[in-house]
């Protein structure tokens, strides 16, 4: 497990801070989550960003369903829309093109949660605009700490159900070389990944990386294994609430 | 091991052919080694690239001599300041920025042979040129097959002097992060990656991975140790021959 928490620079022209939290369970049959919220300022605009997913090694749809159910409740008491939206900008930014899969069964990813509230506050400098803005942002940060909040109850639940199941070395074998696809990910195409290397964070950066990971040549399960099942899960992105 | 032979549309608009060997090793001990020839052909214009490096988890001088001096003998026949230049590209290309560390002890490369000994083919048509190029691409076509053939006995007496070195765990332990290492450089810098990702053969790619991996925060290696020796000598290429 691995958590982050930052500020930059408060007080000064701009402002970061940030809490990162990624799970990497010993259990294969414990999906791996990743979850974060961001917060930047730059003079007199600010902008939050974050989210959460899930990447099982094993599909459950059970678990799928408690996940995306509990995050969308706490998306509706902020925008109604809101959960949908999320929901789509995760499955498209947890997506490994060169492999044709989605990292993960998704959860919700949002970039720049205020100027997604408020289109013109960045064009506009009227004091209602102005006013406007506080007040959503008072608003988006009340999201962001529920969004928080939830994080470990999002997870936890599932990872108590699955923690003790029995395995053996076939299922352990899968689950290293499917943490080869979190990195693949992490590294080709995350752009936090980028950001932070050349901000010069190289270790708070790999610090998410799983522990152990293994590669081989053209791995293809079996059909109707149920590792071939979590791959044709991971093709295409499914409606879970 | 991995071992990769191509042959694209020949006789068509254009060629291309590779071989490219890499050895991830079981014994610590045992460096890993990369290597690679390729030809690339473009209606009347074809290039050479190509190379061979070494990866140490644990530095021995003596291995890393014999090995620049192999490949410096091959280059020597073929010109006499062709290893300074692609030592010196092979120490510029494997580089970790994010790490300020280079892959490993180096080796030659080179990426673009004959428009490197013949400049201006490209831009002019004269049969005296075309006369040149094609006498050059002999010679470079023999410098590249007499590398490839030293590709083996570059390496293997290294593999034989080390293969039967006893270790532990701790030995182990850093062989898989700095394994990490490697795969870092081959997802986040390798030009070849990005190549072979775009052109739709990720499992081509990544068979040049190390089977299993590690990851941990922040690993400093004791001052004085060898692992530190080894991380201190990444930091600045060295002269070995």
């Amino acid at each position: 497990m691995s958590s982050r928490g930052r500020n930059v620079e408060v007080g000064s022209e701009y402002f970061a801070g940030a809490l990162s939290i990624v799970f990497h369970p010993c259990n294969p049959y414990v999906p791996t989550f990743r979850s974060d919220v961001r917060y930047f300022e730059v003079k007199d605009f600010g902008w939050f960003g974050g989210g959460a997913d899930l990447t099982p090694n094993y599909l459950d749809e059970d678990d799928a369903r408690y996940f995306h159910t509990f995050l969308k409740e706490i998306c509706d008491k902020f925008d109604p829309d809101f959960y949908q939206r999320s929901k789509s900008a995760c499955d498209s930014y947890f997506y490994l093109p060169a492999r044709k899969e989605h990292r993960g069964i998704g959860g919700i990813f949002f970039d720049d949660l205020e100027s997604f509230t408020v289109d013109d506050h960045k064009s506009e400098n009227s004091i209602m605009v102005k006013e406007k803005y506080k007040s959503e942002r008072a608003q988006v940060f009340e999201f962001v700490c529920q969004l928080a909040k939830g994080f470990l109850p999002s997870y936890l639940p599932i990872v108590k159900r699955k923690r003790d199941l029995p395995y053996g070395d076939r299922e352990r074998q899968w689950q290293l070389l499917r943490r080869g696809r979190y990195l693949e990910f992490n590294l080709l195409y995350d752009r936090g990944v980028k950001f932070g290397l050349d901000g010069g964070r190289i270790e708070s950066i790999m610090v998410s990386a799983p522990p152990l990971i293994a590669w081989k040549y053209n791995v293809v399960p079996e059909i109707g294994s149920p590792e071939a099942q979590m791959i044709e899960t991971l093709s295409c992105p499914r409606i879970w609430v």
